[in-house]
């Protein structure tokens, strides 16, 4: 499939390197790519630059947000939360018409400090509010409940076994992500129902970020449904 | 132990029920004890009034709130989330102090209909609220994440291999806690930490409220951290 990745951080790198490696041309998309590209120095985490992680992904195209959008037919949404509903909008609405928008994103609030806060609670969700920016996407809410490493290697903690969860209003969107999920390793796909189920998921961030430091701090951690 | 169970409804008399059967001296906490005692008939769920559960459970005491918490060293407060300040502060701000107030409700606005809302979101939690509200007693959050019947018989899903969360400032109210779920039959008990990380498992109920319907209804589910 032709797939944009809308997010230059470590879940749109993490997400991208996996669909190329899966066989998919994958373009990531950027406000600046030339600024982008440009940033060669690793972050304050040590990953690499995304001009040196380019340079290490030379089967990835880096690409402006609308180029991105024009240029695939399923659009993953990996920027910060508070930037998401302005890069949508970036990638243009037209753009977006009738293809899958995957929201993996979080309404993090860091203004705060840790744990971050939610910027949108039970009364609506951020997977709805980039609905209402581009009514035309089919937007499905799906893999915001793990780190990016686990989400395109399930396996690496128990084995697998262990649920992701998937939001939408549109059967064949589901249907589509769904089997990128399968492709990434994921056994336990589970349909929570419409977009406004994502409440869900967004809300349980708020107990993530409380897990994260009681399960050695690198996010190596999951949920499962246990019926 | 003697324990007070503050609260009438299916998790109190789930509560009480098992502690008893596990020997401890138990006593349920109500407003208005004759009130409760003469509903003999089956509730809207065909469950049995309060007063022929009593008939059913001999060995179960039924007091006031304020003789429940006198009577007690442990006081479960099982009543609904927004009577729940209301009852502590009833129960008697000087009858809980040093004692362990182990905190199983959850902040649900049913004012919505289906899903509810959450009354407190990710800056306050309800158990924080009591401990305000009785500031001498050692709250202890737990068991608000899973419905009566799992809280004490975990092992009927996944043969207990599932999670049950605890928070609380007083380290020793969290042992005299954690030795109590591990006689309900809960094989991991995740300490979260202090009594704010309680916001982590009463915003999950935000997402439990979207889990049920795809869960089967009947709440026959837990979450497990797979890690």
């Amino acid at each position: 499939m032709k797939i944009a990745v809308l997010g230059t951080g470590v879940v749109g790198q993490t997400l991208a390197a996996k669909l190329a490696d899966l066989g998919h041309t994958v373009v990531v998309g950027t406000r600046d790519p030339e600024a982008a590209r440009s940033r060669t120095e690793p972050d304050r985490y040590g990953r690499p630059g995304l001009g040196a992680w380019l340079a290490d992904h030379a089967e990835v195209t880096l690409a402006t947000l609308t180029e991105a959008a024009v240029a695939s037919d399923v659009i993953f949404n990996a920027t910060s939360g508070d930037a998401s509903v302005a890069a949508v909008t970036a990638a243009g609405v037209d753009n977006l018409a009738d293809k899958v928008l995957v929201d993996v994103s979080n309404p993090l609030d860091m203004s705060h400090g840790f744990p971050p806060q939610l910027f949108v609670k039970d009364t609506d969700s951020l997977a709805e509010q980039l609905q209402r920016a581009a009514p035309r996407a089919k937007v499905v809410k799906t893999l915001n409940t793990m780190n990016a490493s686990i989400m395109v290697d399930p396996g690496q903690v128990g084995a697998g076994d262990h649920t992701v969860f998937m939001s939408g209003d549109d059967a064949d969107a589901k249907s589509i992500v769904a089997e990128l999920l399968r492709s990434f390793g994921w056994l336990d796909i589970l349909d929570l129902g419409d977009l406004s189920t994502a409440r869900g998921p967004e809300l349980y961030l708020g107990f993530w970020v409380r897990l994260l430091p009681v399960t050695g701090g690198h996010g190596a951690f999951n949920i499962k449904i246990v019926r």
